[in-house]
């Protein structure tokens, strides 16, 4: 079982000088560390942001071409799916719970509730955090994740029975790469969001987008209501011609690329 | 002022899978977690922490040529000052307390606690973390920290005046791009461990040794073991002869090259 303790979180939001050069950076690490407070997020999840942050440096913080053209395809699969839904775990809630809910209403996916670190207490929160946004149901919360996936471990298997249990696909961001491995063994198509292009859910995904959950979800929105009178026939093609490898293999080019450029302009 | 409130941690040291690919991580990352219990890391940490997670990745998780020879310049340097001090944060003491205090013995420099959140409960806590693992005097806690340093605003200029204040060079690690600075103004030299040669910590140091700071800290204390015998004039050379810009873009091209690799290998 979990052991749970009681510590001290200082918010140092008022202490950030509005000249800092990385302000807005210092901005959203205190939006998580705030909704540490509450129980929707867990330290395990600001390491996550820490290593995300480190990525979106490298990418230069802004939406590349390979992203873009993994977005079309994500909007082009959740107009194709019968029952696409989006998991929902604490760092998503916490940095963009509005723009998820949009989503949400725009593609017909329900929000389910999925978290590493299970717990009813933090799924409730979460789930308050996504009905204060605008959420009109939210799935995965409490008895609700009463389906299991064989292929996980301990409460990483409790799914929705309304939810990810019966979804053709599954947006998910930031996951750990056995979830990830799970959902498409059980023949799940998967778009994922992960800044990290060699991570397992990067490589295991049908669509990987590499770039800041936080850019990618209004982007998705968008590109979602401009191909919704699309053909499913050019909805198809556009999935189709989507390569996840060879897209990966430009977000790694282009990385290498930046580097080699600051290191000449050092 | 800081708010500070109240919560819940769960610890998942237990909930770890002994097969999981990225075991030992996963551990490494339990520790800060379970130091933030006692207050001795911030959530802020996690987050640099997890940054940190990201650049060691993308050097492969080993210590590099570069980072072999600036450690042998900091080894240099640190035989050479006169009066050396290793500036401690919460993750140091957190990661690698024993380590630290062996280091602190062999070149004779004071530990001295020095935090970007300051606050008292949080010296103490670190006092008695390096206290526990051998130290015989910690500098840097309460009213020890009376003296400032200019350039910098509110708690964070705070200094020994038997320790940083006084010190030719400082050996930090994870620091502040404005505290790093601010001791480059002060006439001070400065080694950095930082894992992002990118940082303005590492762009400013006079050493930057771009590794993790678990693997260095050991590495460089028996560094000095092996050079305490060379002459002044040899340490010297060792010393002038390491530029640090260079040094950094090397690390630079390794990460790229790397990159660049791991693309074609997909």
């Amino acid at each position: 079982m979990d052991s749970s303790h009681d510590i001290k979180v200082w918010s140092i939001r008022n202490l950030i000088p509005s000249t800092h050069p990385r302000k807005d950076t210092l901005l959203v690490r205190e939006k998580l560390v705030e909704q540490m407070e509450t129980g929707a997020v867990v330290p395990q999840g600001l390491i996550a942001h820490g290593r995300g942050e480190c990525f979106d440096y490298l990418l230069g913080e802004r939406t590349n071409a390979f992203a873009e053209r993994s977005i079309e395809a994500a909007a082009a699969l959740l107009l194709l799916s019968s029952y696409p839904v989006i998991s929902v775990n604490g760092n998503m809630a916490a940095l963009a719970p509005k723009e998820l809910v949009e989503l949400s209403k725009e593609v017909h996916a329900p929000l389910e509730v999925n978290l590493f670190y299970r717990n009813e207490e933090r799924e409730k929160k979460i789930g308050e955090i996504l009905r204060d946004a605008g959420a009109s149901e939210v799935l995965g919360v409490g008895i609700d994740a009463s389906e299991t996936i064989q292929e996980l471990f301990s409460e990483r298997r409790k799914v929705s029975s309304r939810g990810i249990y019966r979804a053709d696909t599954v947006f998910l961001a930031m996951e750990d790469g056995d979830r990830t491995e799970a959902l498409i063994k059980l023949g799940k198509k998967v778009i994922a969001v992960d800044l990290n292009p060699l991570s397992r859910t990067s490589m295991t995904a049908s669509i990987t987008i590499v770039d800041n959950f936080i850019r990618v979800v209004p982007k998705l929105t968008t590109r979602v209501k401009e191909m919704k009178n699309m053909s499913k026939d050019e909805l198809q093609r556009i999935f189709q011609s989507f390569n996840n490898k060879d897209n990966l293999k430009e977000s790694l080019k282009f990385i290498s690329e930046r580097m080699s450029q600051l290191a000449l302009s050092l």
